[in-house]
């Protein structure tokens, strides 16, 4: 297993720093953020150490978030929340704290304290082409 | 596959309606956000129409998500973007605008008019111990 002897999340994977866990397995381990910004925020990492979610090869990604969609269920069942935000950080302009993918599991409510804006803008002619064409030519 | 006529991404799926598509496969298709939150902002939605992450089989998530890496370094490479969010939402309560599951792939750089807050908390005691075995029991 691919590991960072600094990483608090390799650590966690390690048994070296406690944690609450909800679900683990050879690809992938889930537990409460410490830090939540509402009650029942999970997170769900790999099991090997990847900083970025580019790093990762597509089977690792696969075999970690087949899990979402279950404990999505759980969290709504168990909390009781209206929604559900699934977010993922990469890079410290992203907002990415620990440099070890996490996919946020985030109850959203009315009133909670998590709040983010939809600035959504248009492309000018042309350009949304000439982006897919060059992002499917880098896949 | 399961489509729902009135759903503006099953209408893209089968063609009815245009789109500036990245990548298609059987399981899963990727095009660019009409109402972009940054220039280069990509949607990965399943073929099968789902409105929230939670009906997803497991199987179905595993076999969209695992596009996810490198679409977000194809992205990165094209825009040459600092960082990038993958967000997710569920539910109206948690800013989700069209009703079929869709995985925003969003660049991120400095003076970027896309923002979250992190307003994190912290458990009283046995709080995250007891949601985490009622989370874990649920799944």
């Amino acid at each position: 297993m691919k590991r960072d002897s600094d990483c608090i999340f390799c650590k966690i994977l390690d048994g070296k720093i406690p944690a609450n866990k909800v679900l683990q397995d050879g690809d992938s381990l889930a537990f409460m953020d410490i830090g939540p910004l509402a009650d029942g925020h999970v997170l769900l990492i790999p099991s090997e150490h990847y900083v970025t979610l580019d790093e990762m090869p597509a089977e690792s990604a696969a075999a970690m978030l087949k899990h979402l969609p279950a404990l999505t269920r759980a969290v709504q069942k168990v909390t009781g929340c209206e929604g559900v935000n699934v977010l993922q950080n990469n890079g410290k302009i992203a907002g990415q704290l620990v440099q070890h993918v996490h996919f946020h599991i985030i109850p959203r409510d009315v009133g909670g304290a998590f709040q983010f804006n939809w600035p959504a803008g248009t492309y000018p002619p042309g350009r949304a082409e000439s982006l897919a064409g060059a992002i499917s030519d880098a896949l």
